[in-house]
């Protein structure tokens, strides 16, 4: 695909680190960056990516409207007020918003849906484990996990050393049991998730879409 | 559903002890049976289930054909020679055909061949444990699973204990892996997949269904 | 070892039938049974065997005395004052207590114990997995985990099918995790335990044992 | 500890980056360097690092004695041939090799012992899972765990993505399956295990020495 210039808001987070490296091996080109202390504008960017925190979420939105940018948006901890506003904004901006960016997650998603459906008296749990530094308990993808099977399943949550993420889900009947695990091994994946999601908002209507989204609604 | 009448060929074998208990409990009248040493006859089945050998199946399939009762095969080890048979066969009486009798394992191929068209380029292995005591290596299950991905992937065989049987097929990226997998706990389970097929079969038109044809086509 | 005689109390209880199968096949008798509705005496018992309620503990202990049997006690939920019982007995007859018959448990648990020491600043977590007609949450087993611990670590309680139980340890340093795990695959296991518990007791002193006891003082 | 000048022999691999972050961070000096193209040398190092390839093995050891400094070894692949001179050199200078520097690993083998022991009868499988760039099948590790085991036991090697490494070993016995499973999440862990072998190193007597001794002889 063609080179694009972009800009981060969370620039110097661990996400925007791996995204500002992937990006430019991919040859595009950073022109504006945003943190707590810094912001930066070479030139005006083709799209807007944020992994920050929900307090900015207003300005973000504002600067893909006065870019006219596509925005990414992969901060966490949004309320109801938040997706208020990135609604309104998405009738002006195409926008992607997820909170996780791995496409084995959204796969684990789809796997989920499929056995709730056809193992409906099956009992269901979900396990999710974390470095001890995560704060949130149960963690965003627990949540996205639970809400597509759609009934109150019990999540449990681990807390150990510095693992960067695992998520299973198990489905268990008389005489049977049947899961499915998810681990993440590095953040790199999820920069490429953003990238997908780069490359299908690039030219996109305006209107609010999810990483779902981009990966099967090409 | 009405109570009916069946047949049991391999009768004294592990499977043929848990179908007569289920079948039995569910108000299912066993009217016939076959072992190595031992044949009884009180009436006409409704219905033929053979978990025995594959050098019983000419017979087992002519006992079908002469009683004009339905056939559920869960012997393991056909050759391409007893499939011909089985087709055949099929032209005359209603036939299921299935090396794993569990729903559990039914969605586990159904995930692996949504996984697989999403993932191909991710790298696919398949591991399956069983008890000390089986003799063929992979499970015949493994090579469901092969065969539904489609292409050559590594299978690893565990045999430990009296482990019943688990399977598990793992995806790897760069970045994450996602896997699924299945234990069976009891060989209950299967029992009732066979249940399942009896239901299915009775009063069909001949032909030759699978498993997945029982769950899914009903 | 020389065959002996010996009695059940929760003689028709599923490790009551489980444990007169095994000592049958090995050659000792059965020659005395309690249980909620009926009593048989048919001779004095070598040793006695209660899995069953703590409320007939007392009775037990006092059959265990009478006949100068040592006594196994596999009942689980007793409260301090069943532990003040026992200690008593114990004076005066050889007994084995424990919540878990297994080798495997005792082993898990050993391992545990070398851990803990070894990895100090490590995070720890257990999680235990039982089918969905266990009532106590978190199982007895996973307490005897923690205790050997020795601190306040998390316990996560899955229920799912009919799993007959599994125990998992976790060890979590930054840069890698260690986990121990134990699956019950058939409650034999366990009478197996017992039958390792009496080989000990027979011709012992009177004492207080634990199955650790049993395993290792040989 | 008081800092010391190092070497590595490996400079630029992925282990000789991790270890030069990590001894920097704690206040050592790098003042020597080899790699397949370069050799810089600022300064006479107190202790020397390989972890490179086989062949060079022999001007490492000529280095350390030149040097008089100790010698930690961390390449994989030696054969009968190395390991002979490895031993004459340790007559001259202190040198620690292990096929794997992470504690976790250490505590997966004493467990390991522990068990064949007390579990003889038990079947025993290995599996090992890394990443799909790693040529040797099975991985050194899963061979030191195959040692401490002291038979013939199957390995099983899995290759998924980019999978830091992950190694299991199973005990089945008829009724029970117990397992250790070490995973590693990142790098650091060995390169911390390489400054601790360092800190033992310093100052002691010339002798050839393991992990396992730097980790419980001190």
């Amino acid at each position: 695909m063609k080179p694009f210039n972009y800009g981060i808001i969370g620039d110097s987070g661990k996400m925007g680190i791996e995204i500002t490296n992937l990006f430019n091996e991919a040859g595009h080109k950073k022109v504006f960056s945003v943190d707590a202390l810094n912001e930066k504008e070479e030139a005006r960017p083709d799209l807007l990516i944020d992994f920050s925190i929900p307090d900015v979420l207003d300005r973000t939105l504002a600067l893909g409207i006065e870019f006219s940018s596509p925005v990414i948006l992969g901060t966490t901890g949004y309320n109801s007020y938040h997706f208020e506003l990135i609604k309104k904004a998405s009738a002006v901006i195409p926008i992607v918003q997820s909170y996780n960016y791995s496409i084995g997650i959204q796969m684990l998603l789809k796997c989920t849906e499929l056995l709730k459906e056809n193992l409906s008296d099956w009992d269901i749990e979900i396990t999710e484990t974390h470095h001890r530094f995560k704060k949130d308990k149960p963690s965003g993808t627990a949540i996205m996990i639970k809400e597509a099977i759609g009934k109150d399943v019990p999540i449990s949550s681990l807390r150990l050393g510095n693992v960067p993420g695992d998520h299973t889900v198990f489905f268990g009947g008389l005489g049977e049991v049947l899961s499915i695990k998810h681990s993440a091994t590095s953040r790199r994946t999820f920069a490429e998730g953003v990238l997908k999601s780069a490359e299908f908002l690039l030219g996109k209507a305006p209107g609010l879409y999810s990483f779902k989204d981009v990966l099967f609604k090409k």
